[in-house]
């Protein structure tokens, strides 16, 4: 936590909250915090700035807030992945969140398997839960916003082309495809396959809603390494 | 597993292995194989090719093996990693093995807690096993040597700039630093500091050996995550 984000609720004025729950035991057990300590905080979808710790007993802790700092800029970026197994998933949402992309879209693909859809973590709350840590390890306080689509042809055939106008749309798949390329300003549409990828079906369907197929190289990566390696290259 | 990776105490022939272990579990439950069926193989340090599925009971599987392939190339990197906490190793491990890193040195730093040098996950075989992971994955038969300095001093003032002899040196350091190149072709010498940092006595030393700090931007990544993106984009 490099971080600390502050809900709307934990205010009790507009310069001081009261913090009781795991951030307290953060601030105690890993910063260690003392009261007069200054920390880092974000107002979630707000300015950053500094605390003071005013009083830190067993069960809360005061803080003195003041914000002078916007968070750092998102990527122009707008990510379509495949939805990855739960495990999976929770760290790619942390991942997403903490590189700065600031639209996901979770769809479904006929290598995602049906019981990915069953998973808790693709509750509101859970995939909130994960976004948090992403910002909160990143320095960031501005949520993604995640779209789920559980079908694939409806979506890319009805939604995604609106999405992909005015970007530029690619889709990582490893194959005889030009290599993704690097360092763009431009906005960017981004598809990111299942594991064992996409079929040949939906890379042509992704293709007719203008995302052209780039590669990057001939190691088959997780997700989560594929996702950080083609945004790191990308932007 | 992209690639069922055979060890020289599999082989029963030159041409002939029998599995045992995870990899007959993985066959069995994960790829669902059945007598005839083809799967990609690698020898360890060796050639990649095919096999055919002979023989599969519960206990054990038979299968002939030919090879024909070389691995993929490895980057033109060697890897400075100050020692991550253990969980974060066994990823770490997995990913630069995927990624294609030769050569990495795991080192002290003052922000290294001491308790991670206790760690079972580091000793070799559990090393080992982690860097196969990250190869079956990527579909490579080359393990990565891991070296291991438990002194910064010594090692960044004695043997590192030997090590750094005619490549680029770079320290990933979050600062007022030039940004991390983009697409080099060079050989490079590249440091990642610990969750917090290195200090600036650490920087000093790593650029009096040879190595230059560059950043990555506002955002704060965890090991994992900072690894992958430095070599996205760096090759």
């Amino acid at each position: 936590m490099n971080l600390l984000l502050l809900e709307e609720a934990d205010f009790i004025a507009v310069d001081r909250v009261v913090l009781r729950d795991r951030r307290l035991v953060h601030m105690q057990e890993v910063h260690r915090a003392a009261v007069g300590d200054s920390l880092r905080v974000g107002r979630i979808g707000g300015l950053m700035g500094n605390a003071q710790l005013l009083r830190l007993e067993a069960a809360e802790a005061e803080l003195h807030v003041s914000f002078d700092q916007p968070p750092p800029a998102k990527l122009p970026l707008t990510l379509l992945l495949a939805l990855p197994r739960p495990k999976m998933l929770r760290r790619v949402l942390q991942t997403v969140a903490a590189m700065g992309v600031p639209k996901v879209v979770l769809v479904n693909s006929y290598r995602v398997e049906k019981s990915f859809w069953q998973t808790p973590f693709l509750e509101p709350e859970a995939i909130r839960e994960q976004l948090i840590l992403g910002l909160e390890q990143a320095r960031d306080t501005v949520l993604p916003e995640i779209i789920i689509e559980k079908r694939f042809k409806p979506f890319v055939e009805d939604r995604l082309p609106a999405m992909t106008e005015g970007t530029l749309g690619l889709v990582g798949h490893p194959g005889d495809y030009p290599a993704c390329p690097r360092g763009l300003d431009e906005p960017v549409t981004l598809a990111i396959g299942p594991e064992g990828g996409w079929i040949p079906y939906e890379v042509d369907l992704l293709a007719k809603a203008g995302l052209q197929p780039v590669q990057l190289g001939a190691r088959i990566l997780r997700v989560e390494t594929a996702v950080t390696a083609l945004l790191a290259r990308l932007f």
